[in-house]
Protein backbone atom coordinates (compact mmCIF):
# COMPACT_ATOMS: atom_id res chain seq x y z
CA UNK A 1 0.00 0.00 0.00
CA UNK A 2 1.08 3.15 -0.56
CA UNK A 3 2.69 5.44 2.24
CA UNK A 4 0.37 8.28 2.85
CA UNK A 5 1.62 11.20 5.30
CA UNK A 6 -0.93 12.21 8.23
CA UNK A 7 -1.09 15.50 6.48
CA UNK A 8 -2.56 14.29 3.00
CA UNK A 9 -4.74 11.72 5.30
CA UNK A 10 -6.18 14.27 6.70
CA UNK A 11 -7.24 15.95 3.70
CA UNK A 12 -9.48 13.20 2.48
CA UNK A 13 -12.68 14.34 5.24
CA UNK A 14 -12.31 17.42 3.87
CA UNK A 15 -12.38 16.94 0.20
CA UNK A 16 -15.28 14.41 0.48
CA UNK A 17 -17.29 16.93 2.53
CA UNK A 18 -16.61 19.22 -0.22
CA UNK A 19 -17.47 17.25 -3.28
CA UNK A 20 -20.93 16.31 -1.13
CA UNK A 21 -21.77 19.49 -1.08
CA UNK A 22 -21.17 19.57 -5.19
CA UNK A 23 -23.19 16.61 -5.83
CA UNK A 24 -26.10 18.02 -3.64
CA UNK A 25 -26.12 20.80 -5.95
CA UNK A 26 -26.41 18.34 -9.10
CA UNK A 27 -22.51 19.73 -9.84
CA UNK A 28 -21.36 16.69 -11.70
CA UNK A 29 -18.19 17.57 -13.15
CA UNK A 30 -15.33 19.60 -11.20
CA UNK A 31 -11.71 20.31 -12.20
CA UNK A 32 -8.71 20.56 -9.70
CA UNK A 33 -7.89 23.88 -10.20
CA UNK A 34 -11.29 25.06 -8.83
CA UNK A 35 -10.82 22.35 -5.85
CA UNK A 36 -7.60 23.98 -5.20
CA UNK A 37 -8.90 27.17 -5.08
CA UNK A 38 -12.25 26.62 -3.03
CA UNK A 39 -10.03 24.69 -0.56
CA UNK A 40 -7.09 26.84 -0.36
CA UNK A 41 -4.60 23.81 -1.34
CA UNK A 42 -2.40 24.01 -4.38
CA UNK A 43 -3.24 22.64 -7.76
CA UNK A 44 -0.01 20.46 -7.86
CA UNK A 45 -1.44 18.85 -4.53
CA UNK A 46 -4.94 18.59 -5.54
CA UNK A 47 -3.39 16.18 -8.37
CA UNK A 48 -1.58 14.45 -6.50
CA UNK A 49 -3.96 13.45 -3.44
CA UNK A 50 -6.90 12.43 -6.08
CA UNK A 51 -4.40 10.71 -8.14
CA UNK A 52 -3.06 8.58 -5.54
CA UNK A 53 -7.03 6.96 -4.75
CA UNK A 54 -8.17 6.42 -8.00
CA UNK A 55 -6.72 5.01 -11.47
CA UNK A 56 -8.38 7.39 -13.45
CA UNK A 57 -6.85 10.47 -14.37
CA UNK A 58 -8.69 13.44 -14.56
CA UNK A 59 -9.65 15.18 -18.10
CA UNK A 60 -8.17 18.33 -19.02
CA UNK A 61 -11.30 19.93 -20.25
CA UNK A 62 -14.16 18.56 -18.28
CA UNK A 63 -12.27 17.74 -14.73
CA UNK A 64 -13.59 14.62 -12.25
CA UNK A 65 -16.69 12.91 -11.85
CA UNK A 66 -18.24 13.85 -8.48
CA UNK A 67 -19.73 10.74 -8.59
CA UNK A 68 -16.63 9.02 -8.72
CA UNK A 69 -14.43 11.31 -6.57
CA UNK A 70 -16.60 10.29 -3.73
CA UNK A 71 -16.30 6.72 -4.06
CA UNK A 72 -13.41 6.90 -4.57
CA UNK A 73 -12.63 8.81 -1.40
CA UNK A 74 -15.15 6.95 0.48
CA UNK A 75 -13.63 3.17 -0.11
CA UNK A 76 -10.51 4.26 0.77
CA UNK A 77 -10.77 6.10 3.92
CA UNK A 78 -12.57 2.48 4.38
CA UNK A 79 -16.57 4.70 5.15
CA UNK A 80 -18.10 1.79 3.40
CA UNK A 81 -17.38 -0.92 6.22
CA UNK A 82 -17.82 -0.66 9.21
CA UNK A 83 -15.14 -0.83 12.31
CA UNK A 84 -16.63 -1.31 15.91
CA UNK A 85 -15.16 0.69 18.59
CA UNK A 86 -15.58 1.25 22.29
CA UNK A 87 -15.78 4.20 24.38
CA UNK A 88 -14.00 3.76 27.75
CA UNK A 89 -14.78 7.20 30.15
CA UNK A 90 -18.25 8.19 29.44
CA UNK A 91 -17.62 11.98 31.09
CA UNK A 92 -18.64 15.00 28.84
CA UNK A 93 -16.46 14.32 26.51
CA UNK A 94 -16.71 10.39 26.61
CA UNK A 95 -20.46 11.02 26.23
CA UNK A 96 -20.53 13.59 23.10
CA UNK A 97 -18.95 11.03 21.37
CA UNK A 98 -20.98 8.24 22.02
CA UNK A 99 -23.99 10.57 20.62
CA UNK A 100 -22.19 12.08 17.59
CA UNK A 101 -24.02 10.98 14.68
CA UNK A 102 -21.37 11.60 12.14
CA UNK A 103 -19.68 8.52 13.00
CA UNK A 104 -22.00 6.99 11.44
CA UNK A 105 -20.99 7.77 8.48
CA UNK A 106 -17.74 7.11 8.39
CA UNK A 107 -17.67 3.42 8.99
CA UNK A 108 -17.42 3.98 12.71
CA UNK A 109 -19.84 1.72 14.64
CA UNK A 110 -19.55 2.55 18.65
CA UNK A 111 -21.30 -0.49 20.54
CA UNK A 112 -20.83 0.06 24.25
CA UNK A 113 -18.72 2.64 26.62
CA UNK A 114 -16.85 1.47 29.78
CA UNK A 115 -17.25 3.26 33.10
CA UNK A 116 -15.94 3.70 36.79
CA UNK A 117 -19.12 5.24 37.88
CA UNK A 118 -21.82 2.98 39.49
CA UNK A 119 -24.34 5.05 38.77
CA UNK A 120 -23.49 5.27 35.05
CA UNK A 121 -23.18 1.25 35.11
CA UNK A 122 -26.05 -0.83 33.45
CA UNK A 123 -27.73 2.67 32.31
CA UNK A 124 -27.91 3.33 28.53
CA UNK A 125 -26.18 6.69 27.22
CA UNK A 126 -27.61 7.60 23.20
CA UNK A 127 -28.74 4.07 23.48
CA UNK A 128 -25.53 2.16 23.80
CA UNK A 129 -24.81 0.50 27.06
CA UNK A 130 -22.60 1.52 29.58
CA UNK A 131 -20.32 -1.33 31.24
CA UNK A 132 -18.17 -1.31 34.17
CA UNK A 133 -14.61 -1.13 33.30
CA UNK A 134 -13.49 -3.86 35.03
CA UNK A 135 -15.41 -6.15 32.43
CA UNK A 136 -12.88 -4.99 29.55
CA UNK A 137 -11.40 -8.23 29.73
CA UNK A 138 -14.25 -9.88 29.52
CA UNK A 139 -16.30 -7.74 26.95
CA UNK A 140 -13.35 -6.07 24.68
CA UNK A 141 -13.41 -9.55 22.29
CA UNK A 142 -16.84 -10.85 22.80
CA UNK A 143 -17.73 -7.37 20.77
CA UNK A 144 -14.77 -7.98 18.77
CA UNK A 145 -13.88 -4.48 18.79
CA UNK A 146 -10.58 -2.93 17.03
CA UNK A 147 -11.16 0.57 18.37
CA UNK A 148 -10.83 1.79 21.76
CA UNK A 149 -11.55 5.56 22.64
CA UNK A 150 -10.05 7.34 25.58
CA UNK A 151 -11.47 9.97 27.01
CA UNK A 152 -10.73 8.95 30.83
CA UNK A 153 -8.62 11.60 32.89
CA UNK A 154 -5.08 12.29 31.82
CA UNK A 155 -3.61 10.09 35.16
CA UNK A 156 -5.69 7.11 34.35
CA UNK A 157 -4.91 7.17 30.61
CA UNK A 158 -2.08 4.81 30.75
CA UNK A 159 -3.28 2.33 32.27
CA UNK A 160 -6.90 2.07 30.01
CA UNK A 161 -4.80 1.88 27.33
CA UNK A 162 -2.75 -0.85 28.55
CA UNK A 163 -5.77 -2.69 29.38
CA UNK A 164 -7.66 -2.20 25.72
CA UNK A 165 -4.56 -3.47 24.20
CA UNK A 166 -3.78 -6.34 26.47
CA UNK A 167 -7.24 -7.85 25.21
CA UNK A 168 -7.31 -6.83 21.88
CA UNK A 169 -7.68 -3.00 20.95
CA UNK A 170 -5.79 -2.70 17.72
CA UNK A 171 -6.34 0.99 17.49
CA UNK A 172 -6.14 3.53 19.91
CA UNK A 173 -8.10 7.09 19.61
CA UNK A 174 -6.63 8.79 22.73
CA UNK A 175 -8.60 12.06 23.99
CA UNK A 176 -6.91 12.13 27.49
CA UNK A 177 -5.01 14.95 27.99
CA UNK A 178 -1.83 13.19 28.28
CA UNK A 179 1.01 11.40 26.68
CA UNK A 180 0.39 7.33 26.16
CA UNK A 181 2.29 4.23 24.25
CA UNK A 182 1.51 1.80 22.97
CA UNK A 183 3.31 -1.50 21.61
CA UNK A 184 4.36 -2.45 17.99
CA UNK A 185 1.66 -3.25 15.86
CA UNK A 186 -1.00 -0.73 17.74
CA UNK A 187 -2.02 2.32 16.13
CA UNK A 188 -2.35 5.24 17.84
CA UNK A 189 -4.24 8.71 17.18
CA UNK A 190 -4.26 11.71 19.81
CA UNK A 191 -6.95 14.15 19.82
CA UNK A 192 -5.25 16.46 22.07
CA UNK A 193 -7.23 19.91 22.62
CA UNK A 194 -4.14 21.26 24.19
CA UNK A 195 -1.94 21.00 20.94
CA UNK A 196 -5.05 22.70 19.12
CA UNK A 197 -5.32 25.27 21.44
CA UNK A 198 -1.40 26.19 21.62
CA UNK A 199 -1.56 26.77 18.28
CA UNK A 200 -4.48 29.13 17.99
CA UNK A 201 -3.36 31.13 21.11
CA UNK A 202 0.30 31.59 19.38
CA UNK A 203 -0.91 32.86 15.79
CA UNK A 204 -3.86 35.00 17.62
CA UNK A 205 -0.67 36.75 20.36
CA UNK A 206 1.20 37.09 17.10
CA UNK A 207 -1.91 38.51 15.22
CA UNK A 208 -2.81 41.20 17.90
CA UNK A 209 1.20 42.34 18.57
CA UNK A 210 1.24 42.78 14.76
CA UNK A 211 -1.99 44.71 15.16
CA UNK A 212 -0.67 46.78 17.62
CA UNK A 213 2.57 47.76 16.17
CA UNK A 214 0.56 49.29 13.06
CA UNK A 215 -1.63 51.36 15.27
CA UNK B 1 8.55 36.77 16.68
CA UNK B 2 10.54 33.32 15.28
CA UNK B 3 8.46 31.50 12.93
CA UNK B 4 6.83 28.29 14.63
CA UNK B 5 5.67 25.15 12.83
CA UNK B 6 2.31 23.45 13.43
CA UNK B 7 4.26 20.88 14.53
CA UNK B 8 6.56 22.58 16.80
CA UNK B 9 3.56 24.24 18.62
CA UNK B 10 1.50 21.27 19.03
CA UNK B 11 4.61 19.61 21.46
CA UNK B 12 4.55 22.27 23.63
CA UNK B 13 1.76 20.90 25.64
CA UNK B 14 2.91 17.74 25.33
CA UNK B 15 6.31 18.43 27.04
CA UNK B 16 4.35 20.66 29.21
CA UNK B 17 2.20 17.93 30.48
CA UNK B 18 5.62 15.56 31.06
CA UNK B 19 7.54 18.17 32.91
CA UNK B 20 4.46 18.89 35.24
CA UNK B 21 4.62 14.63 36.01
CA UNK B 22 7.94 15.26 36.41
CA UNK B 23 7.99 18.02 38.91
CA UNK B 24 5.15 16.30 41.19
CA UNK B 25 7.80 13.21 41.54
CA UNK B 26 10.00 15.69 42.92
CA UNK B 27 12.71 15.44 39.79
CA UNK B 28 13.99 18.76 39.88
CA UNK B 29 16.81 18.25 36.82
CA UNK B 30 16.05 16.88 33.13
CA UNK B 31 18.63 16.12 29.81
CA UNK B 32 17.54 16.48 26.61
CA UNK B 33 18.60 13.21 25.80
CA UNK B 34 16.01 11.86 28.08
CA UNK B 35 13.00 13.87 27.53
CA UNK B 36 13.66 12.85 23.66
CA UNK B 37 13.70 8.84 24.64
CA UNK B 38 10.22 9.19 26.78
CA UNK B 39 8.40 11.50 24.51
CA UNK B 40 9.45 9.71 20.80
CA UNK B 41 11.47 12.92 19.55
CA UNK B 42 14.85 13.31 18.44
CA UNK B 43 17.21 14.76 20.28
CA UNK B 44 18.26 17.56 18.19
CA UNK B 45 14.30 18.24 17.76
CA UNK B 46 14.09 18.42 21.63
CA UNK B 47 16.91 21.05 21.53
CA UNK B 48 15.94 23.37 19.26
CA UNK B 49 12.28 22.94 20.37
CA UNK B 50 13.32 23.94 24.08
CA UNK B 51 15.61 26.77 22.99
CA UNK B 52 12.91 28.62 20.65
CA UNK B 53 11.38 29.60 24.06
CA UNK B 54 14.09 29.84 26.24
CA UNK B 55 16.83 32.12 26.83
CA UNK B 56 18.93 29.63 28.71
CA UNK B 57 20.92 26.59 27.38
CA UNK B 58 20.87 23.58 29.50
CA UNK B 59 24.28 22.35 30.72
CA UNK B 60 25.43 19.51 29.20
CA UNK B 61 26.17 17.48 32.54
CA UNK B 62 23.35 18.28 34.66
CA UNK B 63 20.28 19.41 32.01
CA UNK B 64 17.81 21.98 32.33
CA UNK B 65 15.71 23.11 35.52
CA UNK B 66 12.32 21.75 35.62
CA UNK B 67 10.59 24.77 37.48
CA UNK B 68 12.20 26.83 34.61
CA UNK B 69 11.13 24.88 31.86
CA UNK B 70 7.84 24.61 33.10
CA UNK B 71 7.80 28.76 33.53
CA UNK B 72 9.13 29.05 30.16
CA UNK B 73 6.20 26.76 28.14
CA UNK B 74 3.44 28.32 30.33
CA UNK B 75 4.70 31.90 29.32
CA UNK B 76 4.90 31.13 26.03
CA UNK B 77 1.91 29.51 25.77
CA UNK B 78 -0.08 32.46 27.48
CA UNK B 79 -1.68 30.12 29.62
CA UNK B 80 -0.63 32.90 32.19
CA UNK B 81 -3.14 35.38 30.78
CA UNK B 82 -6.50 34.23 30.63
CA UNK B 83 -8.00 35.02 27.10
CA UNK B 84 -11.98 34.77 26.71
CA UNK B 85 -13.81 32.21 24.87
CA UNK B 86 -17.99 31.51 24.13
CA UNK B 87 -19.12 28.56 23.00
CA UNK B 88 -21.81 28.39 19.65
CA UNK B 89 -23.98 25.58 19.65
CA UNK B 90 -23.85 23.95 22.91
CA UNK B 91 -24.88 20.58 21.96
CA UNK B 92 -23.13 17.11 23.29
CA UNK B 93 -20.02 18.54 21.88
CA UNK B 94 -20.44 22.56 22.61
CA UNK B 95 -21.65 21.12 25.99
CA UNK B 96 -18.19 19.11 26.59
CA UNK B 97 -15.90 22.01 26.00
CA UNK B 98 -18.20 24.07 27.75
CA UNK B 99 -17.10 21.52 30.83
CA UNK B 100 -13.75 20.63 30.07
CA UNK B 101 -11.98 22.14 33.59
CA UNK B 102 -8.54 21.79 31.83
CA UNK B 103 -8.95 24.50 29.64
CA UNK B 104 -8.73 27.05 32.69
CA UNK B 105 -5.07 25.81 33.38
CA UNK B 106 -4.13 26.58 29.94
CA UNK B 107 -5.66 29.97 29.36
CA UNK B 108 -9.21 29.65 27.58
CA UNK B 109 -11.61 31.39 30.02
CA UNK B 110 -14.87 30.26 28.66
CA UNK B 111 -17.28 32.78 29.61
CA UNK B 112 -20.92 31.83 27.91
CA UNK B 113 -22.68 29.84 25.48
CA UNK B 114 -25.01 30.43 22.44
CA UNK B 115 -27.76 28.68 20.87
CA UNK B 116 -30.76 28.60 19.10
CA UNK B 117 -32.92 26.48 21.54
CA UNK B 118 -35.18 28.38 23.04
CA UNK B 119 -35.11 25.47 25.63
CA UNK B 120 -31.53 25.73 26.66
CA UNK B 121 -31.39 29.86 26.59
CA UNK B 122 -31.35 31.38 29.55
CA UNK B 123 -30.40 28.28 31.59
CA UNK B 124 -26.75 27.53 32.91
CA UNK B 125 -24.42 24.60 31.69
CA UNK B 126 -21.62 24.03 33.85
CA UNK B 127 -22.20 27.45 35.51
CA UNK B 128 -21.76 29.45 32.06
CA UNK B 129 -24.94 31.57 30.60
CA UNK B 130 -26.88 30.28 27.19
CA UNK B 131 -27.52 33.06 25.38
CA UNK B 132 -29.76 33.14 21.85
CA UNK B 133 -27.26 32.54 19.08
CA UNK B 134 -29.82 35.99 17.66
CA UNK B 135 -27.70 38.12 20.59
CA UNK B 136 -24.18 37.36 18.90
CA UNK B 137 -24.01 40.64 18.02
CA UNK B 138 -25.64 42.73 21.13
CA UNK B 139 -23.18 40.10 23.52
CA UNK B 140 -19.78 39.29 22.01
CA UNK B 141 -18.28 42.82 21.95
CA UNK B 142 -19.52 43.49 25.69
CA UNK B 143 -17.99 39.75 26.89
CA UNK B 144 -14.95 41.13 25.32
CA UNK B 145 -14.32 37.67 23.81
CA UNK B 146 -11.49 36.73 21.34
CA UNK B 147 -11.99 33.41 20.47
CA UNK B 148 -15.90 31.42 19.06
CA UNK B 149 -15.43 27.99 19.25
CA UNK B 150 -17.98 26.57 16.46
CA UNK B 151 -19.76 23.63 17.64
CA UNK B 152 -22.72 23.99 15.36
CA UNK B 153 -23.64 21.55 12.55
CA UNK B 154 -21.58 21.57 9.74
CA UNK B 155 -24.46 23.35 7.41
CA UNK B 156 -24.71 26.25 10.06
CA UNK B 157 -20.98 26.23 10.29
CA UNK B 158 -19.89 29.18 8.12
CA UNK B 159 -22.94 31.93 8.91
CA UNK B 160 -21.89 31.51 12.62
CA UNK B 161 -18.51 32.28 11.87
CA UNK B 162 -19.18 35.23 9.58
CA UNK B 163 -21.34 36.51 12.20
CA UNK B 164 -18.74 36.18 14.96
CA UNK B 165 -16.11 37.70 12.81
CA UNK B 166 -18.12 40.56 12.47
CA UNK B 167 -18.95 41.25 16.15
CA UNK B 168 -15.28 41.13 16.76
CA UNK B 169 -14.01 37.62 17.22
CA UNK B 170 -10.03 37.49 15.89
CA UNK B 171 -9.64 33.62 16.85
CA UNK B 172 -12.29 30.70 15.80
CA UNK B 173 -11.41 27.27 17.07
CA UNK B 174 -13.93 25.33 14.75
CA UNK B 175 -14.99 21.82 15.74
CA UNK B 176 -17.72 21.46 13.39
CA UNK B 177 -16.99 18.69 10.62
CA UNK B 178 -16.75 20.88 7.58
CA UNK B 179 -14.44 23.46 5.57
CA UNK B 180 -15.33 27.04 6.91
CA UNK B 181 -13.02 30.21 5.68
CA UNK B 182 -11.88 33.15 7.59
CA UNK B 183 -11.29 36.73 6.59
CA UNK B 184 -6.61 38.25 6.62
CA UNK B 185 -6.30 38.87 10.22
CA UNK B 186 -8.47 36.22 11.96
CA UNK B 187 -6.93 32.72 13.02
CA UNK B 188 -8.70 29.85 12.22
CA UNK B 189 -7.88 26.53 13.67
CA UNK B 190 -9.55 22.90 13.23
CA UNK B 191 -9.95 19.64 15.09
CA UNK B 192 -11.50 18.00 12.53
CA UNK B 193 -12.85 14.41 14.23
CA UNK B 194 -13.43 13.12 10.58
CA UNK B 195 -9.59 13.80 9.40
CA UNK B 196 -8.23 12.29 13.21
CA UNK B 197 -10.50 9.32 12.24
CA UNK B 198 -9.17 9.12 8.87
CA UNK B 199 -5.34 8.97 10.41
CA UNK B 200 -6.25 6.25 12.84
CA UNK B 201 -8.63 4.12 10.10
CA UNK B 202 -6.07 3.75 7.05
CA UNK B 203 -2.71 2.84 10.06
CA UNK B 204 -5.27 0.42 11.30
CA UNK B 205 -5.97 -1.21 7.94
CA UNK B 206 -2.61 -1.11 7.00
CA UNK B 207 -1.51 -2.88 10.31
CA UNK B 208 -4.22 -5.35 9.98
CA UNK B 209 -3.52 -6.56 6.10
CA UNK B 210 0.29 -6.78 7.35
CA UNK B 211 -0.43 -9.24 9.51
CA UNK B 212 -3.39 -11.20 7.48
CA UNK B 213 0.14 -11.28 5.32
CA UNK B 214 2.29 -12.80 7.71
CA UNK B 215 0.03 -15.56 8.61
Amino acid sequence: MENFSKNQLERYPIYLKYFKELEKNGIQEISSPKIADKLGYSQEQVRKDLQAISGEPGKPKRGRSVEQLISDIETFLGYRDATTAVVIGTGHLGGALLNYPAFQGMGLEIVAGFDNDPEKVGTLMSGKMIFSSARLGDLLPRLNAHIAIICVPAHAAQGVVDEAVKFGAKGIWNFAPTHVTVPDGVVLENVNLASSLAVLSHHLSVELSRKKKQK
